[in-house]
């Protein structure tokens, strides 16, 4: 089995920003939607299928974490949350707050809206946000 | 809290497969792909985490025995499971079997094509099969 490491189209996509017991969060440099993603550091996994239950519960109860730091930060209208991987494959979930009437609602994100990045003071604020959530609600757990 | 009650688009969207201890199993009435949604029999729920912790365990676990049956039954390329909600607000997680190729590939499958409802005697056969096998993912869960 080889050695875990972050998927280069998704290192290029995102700016990091945590790290969990089991998954790497990243934020989708996509100022269109607070939109993370939760990559489990397990190598050559692609389905949810491929984890053993133990990290099987643990990744669940990571988007549960990421989904609650979404909605305390952004209060969005929607939480969409979604493996899919046909582009990708190495096992990453999807969790993004949604808004009606942002740049692709009602529609899925994947493939809307080119991606809007990040102006870095922006980005720097949004990450700090989302760590301090993220540690509170990894806490409370 | 009211009762529980399918919503009527997706009721008229698909056909009932199974009931699992938590969620009633629909087929999305669309032969271009393999396509599940399993819908938790809990009134008002629209995000997973309105969900106690009980029923959420049960969730992850229906959604594993979908993805299995899906799997065992058609062998695709990729599984593609989602809770969006945008349209239809009422709690429903989509587990789908991909194929490179298929009528959306690579994209997702919202929206990318009409939908193509099964010939009578397809369903029928399709219904069959995947009522057996998510029998057998149950027990030997």
């Amino acid at each position: 089995m080889s050695e875990f490491q972050l998927h280069p189209q998704l290192a290029a996509d995102t700016l990091p920003v945590a790290s969990l017991p089991l998954c790497d969060v990243l934020l989708m440099n996509d100022a269109n939607y607070p939109w993370l993603i939760l990559v489990p550091r397990v190598a050559d996994a692609s389905e949810l299928l491929d984890l053993n239950e133990g990290d099987r519960t643990r990744l669940w109860r990571e988007i549960d974490i990421a989904s609650q730091a979404l909605r305390e930060q952004f209060a969005p209208d929607k939480l969409n949350i979604a493996a899919l991987g046909n582009m990708v494959s190495q096992l990453h979930v999807h969790v993004v707050a949604r808004f009606k009437g942002d740049a692709a609602w009602p529609k899925p994100v994947w493939g809307a809206q080119p991606a809007r990045p990040y102006p870095a003071e922006e980005s720097v604020e949004r990450l700090s946000r989302l760590r301090d959530a993220l540690e509170r609600f990894v806490s409370a757990g």
